[in-house]
């Protein structure tokens, strides 16, 4: 058997069964061998950030790595940003990058690159395999680094002989240390901070926004007089009707300076401190006040949910109710379409268990609040900043939780960075109902360039924030992927089409006005 | 005036008088410094693989660079694949790329990463702004860095504080050293080439591709007896009725062989020692038969010109007459849409003075014979290998030469990557032709698979290169976006759409199922 074949069955042996793939030729080989082995699913994107997107939303659902094939350097260069994300996310990603020949790269020919250079800013284990026989090891060693430490992005940069010359086999899955438990020192801090007297935050991240472990940190909170908030950007809240509720740090910096004020210790878990998303001339850099002690309980690579069980121990919460939020639906609405009336809309019609993608930036901001008491579901949100990962995101998590409805809350200025992500939705009959919020501008760059200074823009400078002038029409860009799409230019409207969506198996992509 | 606007004058003032931009919040300063600067076009793009390709385009139509504005690195990241192509070009490029305050960089924000990182790979030239009052002159190096040696790209990357904090005003632009003459060494050493009685062939590339360096070549091919080729790939030809013509080294690795077996001198002008675009089991990497001696004449980043001159000189060429091709068009096709009768039809149509961009890969091959003789034009290829270049570097050479009708010929599945080009050419009202070659699938991996030994490929090999199921709608996406689009399912009807969109302005779409 080929390299490329033993790392196929080598990735399946480790857990890996999904790839999201956009090949070239030095992949072929690759692609050749999936016909050879079974347990391996390959979903194609037409776009790189698609694959990438999706391999971080199939992984944030199934906490373990989905691959990716990817073509040379500029493949690997048009799935950084979402890699970025994932990054941020501590998602586990395993990327199969081919690169030329290793006899032929010496040539400089068209496509070669410094493949490893594009790899290491967005990864946090890069390697090239140096022959055929290396490469089923390479790849075991790949899916566990991936899973190592809080899950990161690892890249395995494969020369095309090593996948087409005689392999020995598949190697074994490389095992994947234990979560370290949190040392005593570090709960005796936390536990004094709890019961320091002054007002504490519990400041809850990454694999503690579970519904279990919130369950635990609310019952720490409930007994100690603490607060919980989650930081501005999370992977996967599990939240709704049944789990504690968790309320966000503020993204705008006036905001979070407020409503952080009152805080003298935060006790971390599963994150870091938090801190302002962009620096603005004369505001700080950190939301928490000056005077404020920051605890690093438990770090996002830690053993979360031992943390929080022995800290609950340790201040006596064990017996204590955790705040669970009830079942409650916003009415449907009437009226104008607006960002409450959106909210409500999807607040009163979110089905059980839902999954949703949220990078609706600021048009959706009436989303989160009115799917509180919602039934039981997930928030997946836009992680690093780079704007384009909801479509791709949506679609990598309905990849991984086929009985599951995904709503996708995606603002029109973010969604056209990785649109044919919609094709790949309606390749494979995915369960997704994309919400595309229309303002068709990139509204949030009007309120940055007010904030630095540009108080009455000229045309030249508006220009590059205004989407209109053509105006885009997300249903005919859905259509010509072959994903069916309606508009909703009235509340009415949007409560047909989604009720109806929601139900229904298929991609179906809404465009609202707003 | 801040170093925002302290950037934009410099960059005017160096002859950057064009901006491919896809802002961010960190960019903001430049963004409302455009209404404070006359001079300055700035033109949005609503993903960053349209704003480097589109760069590209310009520049390799005007021979300056065209800034773009990036924000930090995941929106670097997603120029880097069109980046990789401009670099392969030689294209002069221009990167602004917006990061983190300087001091806010240590607090790993979620938009934080290493942006130098991202661009080493595809740059020549990268640095970090340290304050504001280092930018003006780091602009005017920047420009002097892309337009250094050969031309290539170089990377300016921008702390949000280094543009909003006063500056010390704009900078002179920086001296761009001449282009070296050949050496008398490189110089005897061709002409004995020339002059050895052996078969001969004069590869020029690069800048040796302009109507003028290609008379001169033939003058001295057609004086000693030697032959004229281009390599694959070509950053801008100027070809077709009254020019000579220029045939280029065939992509498929055995044609090549055959073409050159009897080569056994090249002379080299403005282009490296040509080699196969991917390796193969098997086969050879360079394509030049192993006794072919190889002559670097004139590299890249020479005086070709002069170069040409000399040389024309030396073997006593310069009385001899160019073969010039004269103005021949193919008739007007009838029958069945093929590669053939789409040449034709392009052959037949193509206007006066015409830009041809061609992404067409294999579907698009009957168009470069079919338009030998077409009236003078100018043709842009694919350099780096990196499919998605096709649409954005139609937009710029469109922003380039507003005067010049745009042909792009583009195949279905690299036209996905980055369809966002469509807008901008909506936007700015450009007058490009595009002609979608659809065949719903990545046809040259089907080839590749072949070559890699899977001769009978099963449902999932083959779903990896199958851009059907579902079917991409190519007027719905371009409408979509405000471009104006029709099918063309009959050669009758091609000739109809493409004869009139040639004729008017603004952008129009054509997809031809093939």
């Amino acid at each position: 058997m080929n390299g490329a074949e033993s790392l196929v069955r080598t990735l399946v042996a480790s857990g890996v069964d999904t790839c999201f793939a956009n090949p070239g030729t030095s992949e072929m080989h690759f692609v050749a061998a999936l016909d050879r082995v079974a347990g391996m699913r390959c979903v194609l994107g037409l776009f790189e950030g698609v694959v990438s997107g999706a391999a971080d939303g199939y992984a944030r659902m199934t906490d373990k790595p989905a691959a990716t094939l990817l073509h040379l350097g500029p493949g690997l260069g048009n799935a950084l940003a979402n890699l970025h994300n994932a990054r941020k996310a501590n998602t586990p990603v395993v990327n199969i990058v081919g690169d030329h020949a290793t006899h032929h790269r010496r040539y400089d020919a068209p496509l070669t690159s410094d493949v490893e250079g594009v790899a290491r800013p967005m990864s946090s284990w890069v390697k090239t395999s140096m022959d055929a026989r290396s490469v089923a090891r390479d790849g075991a060693e790949a899916v566990a680094a991936s899973l190592a430490g809080a899950g990161g992005v690892a890249t395995l940069i494969l020369p095309a002989d090593t996948a087409w010359n005689e392999s020995d086999g598949p190697a074994a899955p490389v095992p994947v240390a234990a979560r370290p438990k949190v040392s005593d020192d570090a709960l005796r801090e936390a536990v004094s901070a709890l019961r320091s007297g002054e007002p504490t935050l519990i400041l809850v991240g990454g694999r503690a926004q579970r519904a279990r472990t919130m369950e635990l940190a609310s019952r720490i909170a409930e007994t100690c007089g603490a607060r919980v908030l989650g930081p501005t950007s999370n992977a996967r809240i599990e939240r709704g009707a049944g789990r504690p509720r968790l309320d966000r740090i503020f993204y705008v910096v006036g905001r979070a300076l407020e409503q952080l004020s009152d805080i003298r210790r935060v006790v971390l878990v599963g994150t870091q401190e938090p801190v302002a998303f962009f620096a603005y001339p004369g505001k700080p850099s950190l939301v928490l006040p000056p005077e404020c002690q920051v605890h690093a309980f438990a770090k996002p690579e830690d053993d979360i949910l031992d943390a929080l069980e022995r800290l609950a121990d340790a201040v006596g919460a064990t017996a204590t109710s955790p705040l669970i939020q009830p079942l409650s639906r916003p009415d449907l609405p009437t009226g104008a379409i607006t960002p409450e009336t959106i909210g409500a809309v999807v607040g009163a019609l979110l089905p059980e268990n839902a999954i949703v993608v949220d990078e609706s930036i600021n048009a959706g901001r009436g989303v989160y609040p009115a799917t509180i008491g919602a039934p039981a579901h997930d928030w997946l949100q836009l992680t690093g900043g780079s704007i384009g990962i909801g479509l791709p995101l949506a679609t990598g998590a309905a990849v991984a939780c086929p009985d599951r409805p995904v709503v996708a809350l995606q603002a029109d200025g973010s969604g056209m960075y990785t649109l044919q992500a919609l094709w790949t939705q309606a390749r494979e009959n995915l369960n997704i109902t994309t919400i595309i919020f229309s303002n068709r501008a990139y509204a949030s760059l009007e309120t940055e360039l007010h904030n630095v200074g540009a108080t009455n823009p000229g045309r030249t400078a508006l220009d590059m924030l205004d989407l209109s002038r053509p105006d885009l029409d997300w249903v005919k860009l859905a259509e010509g992927m072959g994903v069916e799409a309606a508009r909703a230019d009235t509340v009415e409207k949007l409560i047909d089409l989604f009720g109806q969506s929601v139900k229904r198996p298929g991609p179906f992509l809404i465009e609202v006005p707003c």
